[in-house]
């Protein structure tokens, strides 16, 4: 997209005042000018920076954030607690959220990252859930992350409950919080906080430092449409903020569930509006697999190759997920690239390098026409 | 389709041992052999009908019958019962039952035949329905009574709070029985047994006469969905005879609708179930209408459209969706066009244009600053 440095796009985001909007201007400007033009911006004075846009306030902020030492106390915070970075120019940027119109240009995240590759659906719902709800949404959560990663926003109820559901099966969950990443909200999630970092993914746009104001949560709630196929709404009052996650995610046009309640349900009415949006019902998981077979691995490949790889032993300790899953994908068949893309569900960046790696731990081998078989 | 004499066509239906399939035999016999073979079928003797493909008590059966004597005594039993007939040779015979594969050849009624004429919806459901279930029967049945004319089984639970609630709207309601037209089964429902026959119609398929039998039931659930233009199933489980009704629906080409319930509930999960099949789900009437908005008489689309309007806050039918999202949004705040950005999903080039729609209509207003406000 442009030529601008990865450390002046962080640097970007993290100046108090510099928007997300001034960003997207920037690296337009960057294009329309070619590539290159912004390959020493980490050099640019404050008149640069004002001619691209920015305001006397704003230039100051970017070019105070650009010097040496502001560089080095900002890699000091994310070592010191423990906080990854992926930008909009990184390849392992989640390719969904990639193609949304406003995607985050940073995304800070604790735990494992590799999760934002995998088929993933939404589920989110009102904070102040039945017992129904909490219960249907542990069961549908469970279920889908048999074979999708669970996207969902640590709130109170319905999302706390889809967090539970899917840490119980194969394919996990990520969390997208609203303020920084290595900051718990709400309080009381603090168990489910801690076991998300250690055997699931959080991630936020907010720098750190940020203070949490109700001005992110919808923001957030795009980049939880943003990373995934479809959002499933259990139960929400109309007005409730998961439904700024659905329409979100119908204005990506991706797909929006619903899971039916009773109509005369406060906490069900509003999500149940969706139908006539053109949202589907789901009873259970099977109608998501259903909705998305052709982008998911086929469903009998973890059973069946779990017990292989038992059998066989063979499959080293420190091997990635990706690499585990793709090297099972090709012991059923010798598969084209292409056709791993749509069984592994990964990107093609993701899938290449996993097969790189592959390759140079001659496990697999690549045949004429780009067709890989196992070793 | 045929010269039979309508009074030979009830004297079939009337006669013990003489089927739906052996009538409709006869009737294409007869149109085989031209119209007007049988016209005086009135005087076949008995080796006629055997030509015709009758057993030998077959043809002593119809012969007996049409004795005159035979017709004068069955003329007799309707009269006294005042029950009134309909054949399928008949002008007032309902269009859209004369469509199905195994149409009724004569069907009795008590009531108003007129009923029959008017737009139809069936709704249907178990008998042992839950509080939930009998309340949103009756009112979507009272919904889809002010422009349709409900039609169901007269059945315990969902069957009679369909007919309660259309009572009470201007469309009212047909009840098809299985047994006897002027035998009120199950006899708990003799009130509004009586109710209907005064303010609405009763219909059944079977003679007076006729003992009830199991096997009645389902040939009943054809009539009422071959009477209807869709089927809204309430609550059922799995193996319901309300779902009977919703797969010769289905085999008719009619639509299906659901309306939601909780996906635990052994009440619900077999209705639920048909939104595999295609079925649509029903929030109240206006999904009803909404769906046969083109079959509709006119008159009504008007006063139900100002209804509808008004359910949306005044906000005309002829908006885009993507209208209806920005406006909802500008109505809890005022917004940037960089946070309607957000917010929408929309582009940046969509949105302009949405908003320039908005602006012409005078529904929304822009301030210094490019802050819109709704007016």
């Amino acid at each position: 997209m442009t030529g601008i440095p990865r450390e002046v796009l962080i640097a970007l985001h993290e100046t108090d005042g510099i928007g997300r909007i001034s960003i997207a201007n920037i690296l337009q400007c960057g294009k329309a000018k070619g590539i290159g033009s912004l390959r020493h911006s980490a050099d640019f004075l404050a008149g640069d920076w004002r001619d691209m846009g920015l305001s006397a306030s704003q230039a100051a902020g970017i070019v105070a954030n650009l010097r040496y030492d502001a560089i080095e106390r900002r890699h000091g915070v994310h070592e010191e607690r423990e906080i990854g970075l992926v930008t909009y120019l990184d390849d392992v940027y989640p390719e969904l959220l990639r193609q949304i119109a406003d995607p985050p240009w940073v995304m800070y995240h604790k735990g494992n990252w590799e999760l934002v590759h995998n088929p993933t659906i939404a589920i989110v719902g009102t904070r102040l859930a039945t017992g129904y709800g909490r219960k249907v949404t542990e069961d549908i959560s469970e279920g889908c992350a048999q074979r999708m990663t669970v996207v969902s926003g640590l709130a109170r109820g319905i999302d706390a409950a889809a967090h539970y559901g899917a840490l119980r099966a194969r394919y996990g969950t990520i969390a997208v919080l609203a303020g920084e990443v290595d900051r718990c909200y709400p309080p009381e999630n603090k168990a489910l906080y801690r076991e998300l970092s250690n055997n699931g993914l959080i991630v936020s746009e907010s720098p750190p430092g940020t203070i949490l104001r109700p001005g992110l949560f919808p923001l957030r709630n795009r980049i939880i449409a943003g990373l995934s196929y479809g959002v499933i709404v259990v139960e929400a009052a109309q007005k409730s903020g998961a439904l700024i996650t659905a329409d979100l995610a119908l204005g990506y046009d991706r797909d929006v569930f619903i899971v039916p309640g009773q109509i005369t349900s406060p906490r069900s009415k509003g999500a149940l509006e969706y139908f006539r949006k053109g949202a589907n019902p789901v009873l259970d998981e099977t109608d998501i697999f259903q909705a998305y077979s052709h982008r998911l691995p086929a469903s009998d490949i973890h059973s069946s190759s779990v017990q292989t790889s038992k059998q066989l032993g063979s499959q080293p300790e420190n091997w990635t997920d990706a690499e585990r899953l793709v090297y099972r994908l090709l012991l059923d068949n010798p598969c084209t690239i292409d056709e791993l893309v749509t069984r592994s569900g990964m990107t093609f960046g993701h899938l290449h390098s996993v097969l790189l790696s592959l390759l140079i731990k001659r496990r697999i081998h690549q045949q004429p026409g780009s067709v890989y078989h196992v070793l």
